[in-house]
C-alpha cells in the first residue's frame, strides 16, 4: 500500500497551495479555541448483532465551546447558497442570532434522528427546558449519501449524535470517510469531512477562521485544486447513474474566535461560496449549500444577570473585516480539497464505489501547470 | 352542562362578525378542494400500557390532496412573521416553490420525531426515493405545549403521524383541543386548532381560501374580538408563572385553491399576519409564527413526462389578488377566534389549568359593544 | 369653521384610545430625544414665477440627531412588508446596519431627485466623501400622491430635500396634509404625516418608541378605529375612479433611544404591520409598505478611533423587548389614525377632493361603540 | 501602438479558455433575442461649454426588448452578494417578479439621476403613468468610479439615460473604458463594461444566456484568469491611495431566452457569484455586488386582456436549469476579464492613472501554465 493509498497526507503536505494567509496550528475548525468536532462513523453489512443495514453513515457534530451550549450560547448566522437542503434551525438561528446546541450534520432522512438526539443532550444537561424555561432550537444539516448508503433504513439513531458529542474533542480533526462524511461523494470521487483554518491578525488581536464542510457536491470534469481544472485532465471516475446523482450538498460550519456579531457573521458565511467556488462547482440545482457560522468570541447568556451588556463590536471600516473575508474564502476551499484528499474509498454492499482522487496524478498535474 | 360548555359552537355561531366576504361549505381548511385534515390527540396520565406520561399533547396534518403528494407536488410558500421556532422544510419551500409532504403540527420537542413519520410516510409510498431518486422534504412546524403537557417526554413519535395521515378526512375539522392543539394556550385561555375559509370569485372562476391554525400565542389583556377589546373587559384567567410563558407561538396553513404561484402564495403568506394582529397581539418576542401556504391549483410533478409546462398564472392587474388577499386576512382572524371558542378546558396533571374563554360572558360584551 | 374643520385636533383629544402606554411628551417621533422632523410643503396651480404646475406634493425628512450623520452614523434596519415600492438604500442598511443620511420621503417619482438632494447634503457637509473616503446610502421612501398631484410634473426637487432638513426641528410635529403628506389619501380620507410615541421602562432605563408615518393606503369600508369598523358605519367618501386607485402605500419611520442593534430593530420593524393591520388593512396588493427603524442609543462612527468598540445591547430574555414591540404596534396605529384625524381637504385643480374624515361622526360613532 | 494597446481583442482572442459550453454570435448579453445595449461615455476635462468638470463616468442601459417596455414587462429576479451598494428597484423586483424599464447602470452618486432619466423616458411613451395607472419601478445599479472621476460632480444627468437609450442597439457591445464603465477599475487595472454568453440545449430548444458586467472590484494580486493566479506573477499595478480603494462593486446583468420564471431567475442570479470567485475575489467588504436577471420569453402585460395567463415553466427535473446554471458561472466569468481586457487606459485629470492589464504578459504567463 502506498503512501497515496492510506491518504495519510492532507493537501498542503502534497504540495497543494492556498491563498497567502497563515494557517492555524491544525489546519483545523478546531484552531478556534475551544471548538471541538466528533464523529461516529457507521458503516455496517448487517453482520452486527442487531443489524444495522447496509450501512455507510454517521454523524459528526461542531461544538463551539465546552460548557454548557443552552446557558452560554454563541453569536451565529446561518446562510443558505441554494435551498435545496433539509436543514433544521436556521429560522431562529436567523431571527436571533446566536447558537444553543451543538451543529450536528447527517444524512438527509436521518436529520429527524438527529435533531431528537440534540434535544435528549440538551434536556439531560438543562432540566429547566421545558419545565421553567422555554424549549431549544437543534442546528441540524445534512447531505445525502444515498449513492453508497441504505439511507432509507434510517439508521441514525437518535443515540448517535449523543456519542459524537462524547467523542468530541479538539486538536487535529479527522477527515474523509468519517462520521456524516462516511457515504459523501464530491466531484465524483470520494468526499466527506474536511476541515482547514487561518490566523488574521488585526484590531490588536490574533483571531482564528476555522471551516468544517461536509462535502458532497460537484461533477468530475468541473473539479479545479488550485486553480487547475484536474476535473478535465484526470480521466475520470467511473460515472454513477444519473438518476443517483440528484440530491449532492454541501454544509459549510464556520467558526471564528474574532469579535464580531451575528449580521457580521452573516457577511462571513455569504463569502463560503467564494471558497466552493473556486475548486470549480458552478452550483447545481441539486447541491443545497448551507452555511453555519459562529464566534466564540460573544456568549450570550440564555438567563442573563443584566437586562444590558456590553457586546465588543468589530468595526468595518479596517482592515480585519477583510482579512476574514478572505480567510472563510481561502479556508472553505482548502477543506472540500481535504475532503478529496482524505476520503478512503468507500464500497456499497451492491458494488458501487465512490473511488477516492488519485492522489499520485494529481500531484503530477499539479507540479506540471505550476508557473515556476 | 351549559351549551357553552359543551363548546359545540363556533364564533359565527355565537354571533361574531369577521368581515364581508362569502364563508365556505364547512368554513375550514377543507373547502379548498380536496385538502383533508388529521388528527391524532395525546391525552394520558401514565395510566396507559406503556405509559406515555403526562401526555396533553398531538399531531395534526393537513394534506393538500389526497394522491401521492411526492411525485404531484402543490406550489407552496413558506413565511417567517417571527423566527422565534424550529419548523423544518422551509428552506426548501422557498427555494423549489413546492410542498412535497404533508403538513404536520406537533410540539416543539416532537419535530424530529414527525420529521421522521413523514419521512416513513414518503418511504413508504414512494420506493424509488434514496434509490433512483433524491431524497424528500418534510415540513413540520410547531408550538411549544410545555404548560400543560410533559413535553420533556417526547411523547409524540413518528407513528402518530402515520396515524394522523390515515385519520385525515375532507368536511368539518374538529377544532379546539385537538391533535396538535390539545396543550396549546391562547391570550391566557385554552387555545389549539382553528380554522376558517373564504370564497372569492374573480378571473372568472370561484377560489376557495381556507386558514388552519395551531394558536398558542398571546397574552390575556391584547385579546381582540371583532374589533373589541375583551381582553381588558373580562376577567383574566389565572396567570401562568411567568418563566413558562415563553415559548407561545403561531402556525398558520394557508391552502387555496386559486391558480397563483409561489411568488404570490408568499404574498398571501404575507398577509397572515393582518388576521393575527385583528386579534390584538403585538408579536411576542417568545412568540414563533410561521406561515405555510399552498396553491391545489397547479400540480408539479416530480418526474414531468415533458420537460417544459404551462401554468396558469393569476393576473395581478386585477381585483382578484385583493380578494385573496382580504380573505387571507379574514379566515386567519376568524380561525384564531374558532380555536379559542372551541377548545374544551385541560388540565395538567400536576393541577395547572388552562381555562377556556367564558363563551357567556364573551356573547354579552360583544352585544353590548356592538354598533347598532 | 367649526372646531373639526380646523384640525387642530389630533387622534386623543377627541377620545380615541389606543393602547395602555404611557406617551411621550408631544406624543411625536420627537419624543426620542434628538429626532428632528423637517417639512416641505408644494402646493401650486401654476400661478408661481416661474409655475410648479399642479402640485400637491412635498418632502419630510426625518433626522435621528442634530451632528453629522455620516460621520455619526445610527444603527437601523429596514423591513419590507409589501414590495411594491420605490424605496433607496434598504439593501445598503440591511448588510451594514446604519443610516447615514437623513431619511426623506417624498412622492414616487420624485425618489430620484429626493436622492440627489440627499446627495448634495451629504456632500456639503462632507467633503471627504469620493475624494478620501467612499460614498455615501441616501435613504428615501415614498408613495403616490398621484390623485391630487400632477405626479408626472416631477416638482419635487433636490433643493426641497435640502430645505427640508434646514427645517427640521424637534417638538411638536406638523401633522396631516404637510410636507410628502400634502398630497396622500388614506382609507378613502384625506391621509398624510402622523406620529404618536410610548415611553417604556426596563434595564433601569426610560426608552422613547416613535413612529411616523407617511399613509396613503386602505379602502374606505375597511377603516378600524381603536377597533371600532367607523369604515362599515361611516357615510363612504367620493370613491375615486378605480384606475387612481393603484399605487396607495405607507411608509413607517420608527425610531427608538433603547439600546438595541441592527437585529433587534428588524424585529421592532417587523411589528409596524401589526399596528398597520389595527387599522383595518388587509394589505392591498398596490399598497407597497416600508418600515425604516433606527436607534439613536448607539452611533457607529465613519472612520471609528478604535478598531474595536463595544456597544450596548439588550438582552431579549428580559421584559423590555416585548415592551418595545407593544410600543411599536401601538404608536404606528395611533399615527396612522393621527394622519387622518389631523389632515385638512386637499382639493386638486382637477376638481378631484380628497376629504377629511368626518370627525363630529367619528367621535359619536366611537361613544357609541364604547363599552361601558 | 501595438494591437494589446488598440485593445481590440477580447479574452478569448488572446488565448483564454472558459469553460465547455457553446458561445453565442457576438460572445453577448446581445445575443439574447431583442436584448439592446447603450452607453453614453462622459470624458472631460473642463473645456466644454458649459464645462462639465472632469467627468470619467457615463451610462450603460440594457434593454430587454424593443417594445414598451412598462407595458410589456418581462419576467426578473434581483439578488444581492453583498448589499454595500445603493441600486434602485430591487424590492419591487423582488415582490413582483417583473421589469419595467430598461436596466441603467452609473456611478454611486449618480443613482438619483438616472433614477429620474428612466422615469422620464417611461413618461413619455406612457401617458397614462400617473394619470389612468399606476407609477413605475426604475432599476438602476451602480458602482463607484471616484478614483477617476470627479464623482462629487454629480455629471450625469437625467438626458443621458435617454440619450443612452436612444443609442441602445443589438450585436456586439462596446465593452471596457465606456458609458458606466468609464471610470471604473478591476483588480487594480482598468475595468469597466465586459459581456459574454453561452447557447444551451434543453427542453427541444436552445436558450441563451448572456452576462454584462460592470466591473468595479477587486485587489490586484488576487486576480486569477482561467485559473491561473495571474494576479501573483504580474508585476501589481501602481497602487491606489488606499482610502479611494474603499467603494468598489459589480454590477451583473443576465439575460436569457429560457422559459424560466421569477424564482429560477433568482436560483440563476445567484450563480453569478461563482463567476465572479472564478476570477479570484473573496468579496471584499466595500465590494458591493448587485445581479439582475430577466428572461425574455415571457412577458407580462402591464394591463392584460385575460385575467389569468398561461406561462412556460422550465421543470427543474431535467438537465436545462444545470446547463443555465453553467451558462450563468461561465458567461459572468468571461464577462469580467473581457472587460479587464479590452479596457483602454484612462487617466484622470489630477494625474491618477488606471493601467490596462497588460496583455502581452498575460498571454505568455497563461502559455507558461498551461498545462499540455
Amino acid at each position: 500500500m502506498t503512501a497515496s493509498e492510506l491518504r495519510t497526507a492532507r493537501a498542503r503536505d502534497i504540495g497543494v497551495r492556498f491563498g497567502s494567509l497563515e494557517v492555524g496550528r491544525h489546519n483545523a475548525i478546531t484552531d478556534v479555541e475551544g471548538v471541538r468536532v466528533g464523529h461516529v462513523t457507521l458503516v455496517d453489512d448487517g453482520a452486527t448483532d442487531p443489524p444495522r443495514g447496509q450501512a455507510r453513515t454517521g454523524v459528526t457534530v461542531v461544538l463551539p465551546h465546552a460548557e454548557n451550549l443552552f446557558r452560554e450560547k454563541v453569536v451565529a448566522a446561518f446562510h443558505i447558497v441554494n435551498g435545496f437542503g433539509k436543514a433544521t434551525g436556521s429560522t431562529q438561528v436567523h431571527e436571533l442570532g446566536v447558537l444553543e446546541t451543538p451543529i450536528a450534520l447527517t444524512n438527509t432522512l436521518s436529520v429527524g434522528a438527529a435533531f431528537e438526539g440534540l434535544v435528549q443532550d440538551a434536556l439531560r444537561t438543562n432540566p429547566e427546558i421545558g419545565r421553567t424555561t422555554g424549549t431549544v432550537n437543534p442546528v441540524v444539516a445534512e447531505c445525502s449519501d444515498a449513492r453508497l448508503n441504505d439511507i432509507r433504513a434510517l439508521l441514525v439513531r437518535p443515540e448517535h449524535v449523543l456519542q459524537a458529542i462524547n467523542a468530541a474533542k479538539g486538536g487535529p480533526v479527522e477527515e474523509g470517510s468519517v462520521g456524516a462524511g462516511t457515504g459523501m461523494t464530491c466531484y465524483g470521487w470520494k468526499g466527506g469531512i474536511g476541515t482547514a483554518s487561518r490566523i488574521v491578525v488585526g484590531a490588536r488581536r490574533s483571531s482564528a477562521v476555522g471551516a468544517l464542510v461536509l462535502a458532497n457536491f460537484g461533477q468530475a470534469r468541473d473539479l479545479r485544486i488550485a486553480g487547475v481544472p484536474v476535473g478535465e485532465l484526470l480521466l475520470p471516475p467511473r460515472e454513477h447513474p444519473p438518476a443517483q446523482d440528484a440530491g449532492g450538498s454541501c454544509v459549510v460550519v464556520l467558526a471564528t474566535s474574532a469579535p464580531i456579531d451575528a449580521r457580521q457573521l452573516g457577511r462571513l458565511a455569504r463569502r463560503a461560496q467564494n471558497g466552493l467556488a473556486r475548486t470549480g462547482t458552478f452550483g447545481e440545482h441539486g447541491s443545497g449549500e448551507y452555511v453555519i457560522a459562529f464566534s466564540t468570541a460573544t456568549r450570550v447568556a440564555h438567563a442573563p444577570t443584566e437586562p444590558l451588556t456590553h457586546v465588543p463590536l468589530l468595526s468595518e471600516d479596517g482592515p480585519l473585516i477583510d482579512l476574514l473575508f478572505r480567510a472563510v474564502t481561502e479556508s472553505t476551499e482548502e477543506a472540500v480539497v481535504n475532503a478529496l484528499v482524505t476520503a478512503r474509498p468507500i464500497g456499497s454492499p451492491d458494488g458501487m464505489v465512490s473511488p477516492p482522487l488519485p492522489l499520485d496524478e494529481l500531484t503530477a498535474l499539479l507540479a506540471r501547470t505550476a508557473a515556476d
